[in-house]
């Protein structure tokens, strides 16, 4: 624990591994399960560590805000970052750079790759793959039971890299959503998505591609291929190609 | 209080009831409105007994999880179970074995029965009625006023028996969702349901009966009606009829 | 801070300021850029002032409910109140009495009028403008990204005085909600709603006039204007006209 700075009201298990420049704030609880890495800040009343299972492991550079409940069992690569009240549960294998917003509801058993972006209160099933540089905008329902209730079946989908899905869709079980597509706001996705296709509506139908997509609105004429246009804080590591940003982790 | 672990960060009112092997976690408020059953476990940043109306009572067994919020004035049967982050309000009568997701929010003065399953960030209005085994799923929305905004008529709806909404639909206000029956996801229902119906859609129609519905996948040919092919952990008790499963509480 | 009543486990920085009357309920964190009106209530478990940046104005009679964060840079005017989980960010420039539900996550940026009432869980995107006496019910989604993502082309719409926004409904970005129209439950609104209209449907239509929607239910005939059946604890001082209640608030 030496070189964390943590507040004198957190609780913290002292099995727990704090790397050099963590900062532990006041009101937060870290079980024994944690390792957390350098410098990496936690915010108030968090829980770090939830359940009983085998280690967490956070990487280096984690930012997670107030009221965060991050479980035991999982794995998250560097530059973490939460919202306020967010929960992420066991057995998530995460890459580097996930970006998880307010209120977000991470169900657990799921691999998530580099660079995901999930905004506020977008709830992610079990057993769901998120590829590479995929976007999920606030509200979302990703699910993963196609026949309520029932355990045979159930499977969250896989959503392709670079795949953008919009504010207050929902996603349904087991489909695979395709590379650089592009699910409108508030549709329901009842069959996979083919690569760089538009869909929208309910139930979902393709609409077109989205090297189409033109904006009304002006400073953007074309805004897809996303990437073309757009970065949020990618380092210069990550290298654009015509099927999408690509990163390689190296081998630290 | 004797017979209660309490973490001594742990803020409880000395009125407050507690049974034998309850465990508080630590920084949570406990009010003097409350009493909490045998073996109870609350965990850490909760507030039980908001609010200063007449008692709470929760039943024995219950795991309570972090940062939930249940007031003064409900009560629950033994087994509640809650996620993180749930508000459960005033005057809610409910049965047995209630589980209420992470992020949901029961406005109060609702009636539940029991062993009613409510998964993640889920909203029920006031005066809704949710009868035995009930399944809601994720991010459902269960109104109570027929021409926002207004008091005259507001009225949460009645789900029957054994229904199961999907994630992300919303109930409108004073409907009858009928015994059995499915409500797809992301359904607006907007007429009351049938017995054994689904409905699917915007605004949702009634698409078949349950006991038609086939699963794609495989492992379950038929996959209702549902009681046939699952549960989630019902005790020995609940019998299971053609119409569904049937639990009779006994005496104690 | 003579005059406030803070928890003995309360943590408050001494340079906030805390106006006669205050009450900080337990475990809660206050940091020195606030400053908290007279007789407000802040209960257990908030944040207040959260991030560096300038002060947090909130004003006399508010009740912040347990959870909820508010950050610094916004201002708040009198009787604001929130219910549990709530966020509220940074630059936010609010009239009098709002009030906020539980879970809702207002992203900051945002200009909102006096009487605003946001139910539970609703996002609001940066940059959306909010006149008087709107009313947001719950789960709403309050877009900013036609295009996402993207940064040319983000802004919030503009929802008119006294327009209402049903439960579950999507309000893309940069619409014109028009004054004391009706965006039905879960309805996805792609254009411009005008005054008075109802839009319903994914996308919305419009189907008719606010003045021509019924009951089914019986104790209110016509319930739109909603402002000539209905209020929720307004003043005295906010006067009713044929477009709508208006409030214009003294210097004080």
């Amino acid at each position: 624990v030496s070189g964390a700075t943590v507040h004198p009201t957190a609780i913290v298990d002292p099995r727990a591994v704090l790397e050099e420049g963590v900062t532990i704030g006041p009101l937060t609880v870290v079980h024994g399960e944690a390792r957390i890495g350098a410098r990496s800040r936690i915010g108030s009343h968090c829980v770090i560590g939830e359940g009983d299972r085998e280690r967490t492991v956070i990487g280096a550079g984690a930012v997670i805000r107030s009221h965060s409940v991050i479980y035991a069992g999982s794995t998250f690569g560097r530059d973490l970052e939460t919202g306020h009240h967010a929960v992420l549960r066991e057995c998530l294998d995460v890459g580097r750079g996930l970006r998880v917003g307010t209120a977000s509801d991470l169900q657990g058993s799921s691999s998530i790759g580099h660079f995901v972006r999930i905004h506020s209160n977008v709830f992610v099933a079990k057993r769901t793959t998120i590829e590479d540089f995929v976007w999920i905008f606030p509200k979302v329902m990703i699910a993963d039971d196609p026949h309520p209730p029932s355990d045979a079946c159930t499977h969250g989908p896989t959503i392709r890299r670079a795949a953008v899905i919009g504010a207050a869709a929902t996603v349904l079980a087991r489909l695979d959503i395709g590379r650089a597509s592009l699910v409108a706001a508030a549709a329901l996705v009842t069959a996979d998505v083919p690569e760089e296709a538009v869909v929208r509506g309910m139930p979902a139908r393709v609409t077109g591609s989205t090297r189409d997509v033109r904006c009304r609105h002006g400073a953007l004429v074309r805004p897809y291929p996303w990437w073309e246009q757009f970065d949020r804080g990618y380092p210069p590591e990550v290298m654009r190609t015509s099927s999408g940003p690509v990163y390689e982790e190296d081998g630290e």
